[in-house]
């Protein structure tokens, strides 16, 4: 482990951090906010840059960046940006709690949207903007974001782009890294622009569009009033929202062959396919249960093509309180949220490739069972699975359950009941938002102990950084010379 | 498909049932009952024995039976057996509903135990030691029995074996299936009568000693007063049971290596330490969740201890409702209701090689992770595995994993809360018998619909059957010529 070019990488990284808060630092001038809520930002900034200044200080001896160096970088960074990301609200007191604003945090950075708040409108506008941009940098990644803006350490950075972009295949675009990363930062910026003036024209006011644009970008769901998306009672604004949740869940890859004229294939992708197909069928499902329950059909389309939207997509947002739903359609919200997006996006999940993947798996372990002595190829978008990607996938899924129960057992230590448990694990662990139960889309998280907070931050971290970076974080053999 | 031999086996499989009915054809006379009983036993015999000889009456062009046959068959009979095996309980009243006497029969004959009956005193002495007795049967394998009495078709019946024997890998005891399934046959019928003894020396009544030590065998659990063990309130007999229950639940060729002088070897085996290991780790988790709501220390280590072997073993006898216990104990069974008990044992679930290989699976990809440039081998007993059995047992948990959320979505369309119906789903796959919540000890699965009853069925079978057997009847492939 080259640990000086961890320190030096993470010391300029939490520089950067502190540039991103000038943002929240403008709109607390702009809203003539007391100077409580100023100094919490400048005091945090000047913090991370003095912090960042002390830890670069020593220049590293080698720059050999490997995997390794690139795992622990990412998870670190995370970890740091969620802590000291957090500090401004326990500052100007909006979050007193530490563990509180640790969670807020890295449910904003890793675009979860579970929130310990019960009453998010008592938050200043400072600290509202602050909480949903997190989304939008968690969204494509801090370090992609990094990349982006720093290309010097170009050439070893595809350890550090591998260990944060989401899904099993990495596609690079184009062959520069750095390049890559700007079109990728470029196509999310103008989609999140585009979205927030959408939201503007549909009549909900130009803060609460970009706030919501960011949670819908980042596929985060923080919403900024009590009841989420409900109070706005503004049906065109769900509609945009539903559907910029599900387009921000698609591969940015398939955009950019948009971009370069390649439309057609990017339709055939096999991923896309099977992903709106999950989607559909999750509708007509939930349709059908929920229906006694309408009087209006077309109020009913709405409340469930936007809830599995927002839950498939890992971002939730609510307008119906899905936790009152009946059980089958909780059941199914829950399946969906194994799912998750597109690899490629900024949702979390499994991904929808790799769900396919393990469906594809199991049908050709049933085939091979009646015809033992047939070679069984699995293909995905037309190619020939190697054994080792086959191996990996399958693995994959196992540490993923292995992680899963290992939570669902510390969480149900101090979960209410088993719904509420086992639907934190799922909503963290899939960066979901809301869970079911007690931590429904009416409640929040604020009724667990701190330990638990802690335990389902770590669940957030690891799920949006597809459990690795934050595992290794805990073999000795990580911190091996 | 060669379906001449299958509808040939199965004809002769069929008039065995009818054999086994014999047994409580004698409890009922003994008992003197009035003829209904009786009469109910006969015509079933009567039935099977002519159905047989009408299946059996054109002789198979072909005697070639392969892997998919072997499976075909094994599946069939476990499915017929359920079904007429219930029949006397139809035709004499003690469960009028044939959809429940084909959920009890699954029950029985996969060694789950879970129950449609919410007062099991009101049945018959013939009817409860029939349905005790079919775990005996079930336990080792209904077509282990056949192999061990008709020993003609021994030449392919590896076939079925290996689709019968629970466990991932298959070990031959010597090289004459027919004997190594009259020897695991010995062990088996030696020990249940050693237990018997016991029972009725700890002041059980023999009747009642015997159905019990039939559940204990099979890991079965089917109790036969409300309230399962408790109202014995014998502890002689409570740990007498637990530690029988561990015992079952331990691979049968580690006892046979103990007879043969290997014993020193036989404690060698990782499953073995693993096992006791995790049942070691359950206990002692549940007690300190439990400790504060008991007054006594011996009574707590004792229905910890009897809950935990009950579970894991996939047995499902209660002394406790720990449908009543916290949150965070119930969650412990849950998670041991996936481990189940030994490869080779009668227990369920994913069996404890299973869970042991995943975890080191799991800790080899982290492993890997870190340091991807080394040959990083998972070894089982000493042995490496090779890629393809990794892959197996990988490919069975995705498959495993599937099953159980397309059960879990099916069952919770009729179950009243998400606990209730995911622990039914996790109770029947793994073979464990009573679920937590509505579906917990102190209740029964009466209050579900035909159609779930019908579904649970499926998942026993499918559990008993470690899954391909029962899911290739799906697949058209399996039924081309």
């Amino acid at each position: 482990m080259n640990l000086g070019i961890v320190r030096y990488v993470i010391a300029r990284l939490l520089q950067i951090e502190a540039l991103l808060m000038i943002l929240p630092l403008i709109v607390s001038f702009i809203y003539a906010e007391s100077w409580n809520y100023k100094l919490s930002f400048i005091s945090v900034m000047v913090l991370l840059v003095v912090l960042g200044q002390l830890l670069a200080w020593k220049k590293p001896k080698s720059n050999r960046l490997t995997a390794r160096e690139g795992l622990v970088i990412v998870a670190l960074t995370w970890i740091l940006y969620s802590f000291f990301g957090g500090l401004p609200f326990v500052i100007n007191g909006d979050i007193p709690s530490i563990v509180d604003a640790f969670f807020e945090t890295s449910s904003g950075f890793t675009t979860t949207g579970s929130s310990i708040l019960d009453n998010v409108e008592l938050l200043s506008h400072s600290s509202l903007f602050w909480r949903s941009f997190t989304h939008l940098v968690g969204g494509m990644g801090i370090l992609v974001f990094a990349l982006a803006v720093l290309p010097q350490i170009d050439a070893q950075s595809v350890h550090i782009m591998k260990a944060e972009v989401p899904g099993p295949t990495f596609g690079k675009l184009v062959s520069k890294i750095s390049s890559s990363a700007r079109i990728l930062y470029i196509i999310y910026l103008v989609m999140t622009a585009v979205l927030i003036v959408l939201l503007w024209w549909s009549g909900m006011p130009l803060f609460d569009s970009m706030l919501h644009a960011f949670g819908v970008a980042g596929t985060g769901g923080f919403g900024i009033k009590v009841g989420s998306v409900a109070p706005y009672q503004n049906p065109t604004a769900e509609w945009i929202m539903a559907i910029g949740m599900i387009v921000f869940a698609i591969n940015f890859n398939l955009y950019y062959m948009i971009l370069i004229g390649q439309a057609k294939q990017a339709l055939k992708s096999e991923e896309l396919r099977g992903f709106l197909l999950i989607i559909l069928a999750a509708i007509v499902l939930i349709s059908f249960n929920l229906w006694p329950s309408y009087d209006s059909f077309s109020t009913l389309v709405r409340d469930v093509v936007f809830a599995v939207s927002s839950v498939i997509s890992t971002s939730g947002f609510s307008t119906a309180d899905f936790g009152q739903w009946p059980l089958f359609s909780q059941t199914v919200l829950l399946l969906i949220m194994f799912v998750g997006g597109s690899s490629g996006s900024t949702a979390g999940g499994l991904k929808a490739s790799r769900v396919i993947l393990y469906l594809k798996f199991a049908i050709a372990e049933i085939r091979k069972v009646v015809q033992p002595h047939r070679v069984l190829t699995v293909k995905f978008d037309g190619k020939p699975l190697t054994k080792e990607s086959k191996q990996g996938l399958s693995s994959y899924f196992v540490v993923y359950m292995c992680l899963f129960f290992l939570l669902l057992l510390v969480t149900n230590l101090d979960a209410p009941d088993f719904l509420s448990g086992f639907s934190a694990v799922t909503t963290t662990l899939n960066n979901v938002g809301p869970a079911l139960g007690q931590f429904g889309p009416a409640y929040s998280f604020a009724s667990l102990n701190d330990f638990t907070k802690v335990v389902l931050s770590f669940s957030m971290l690891a799920g949006r950084l597809e459990l690795f970076p934050i595992l290794i974080l805990f073999a000795p053999r990580t911190w091996r010379r």
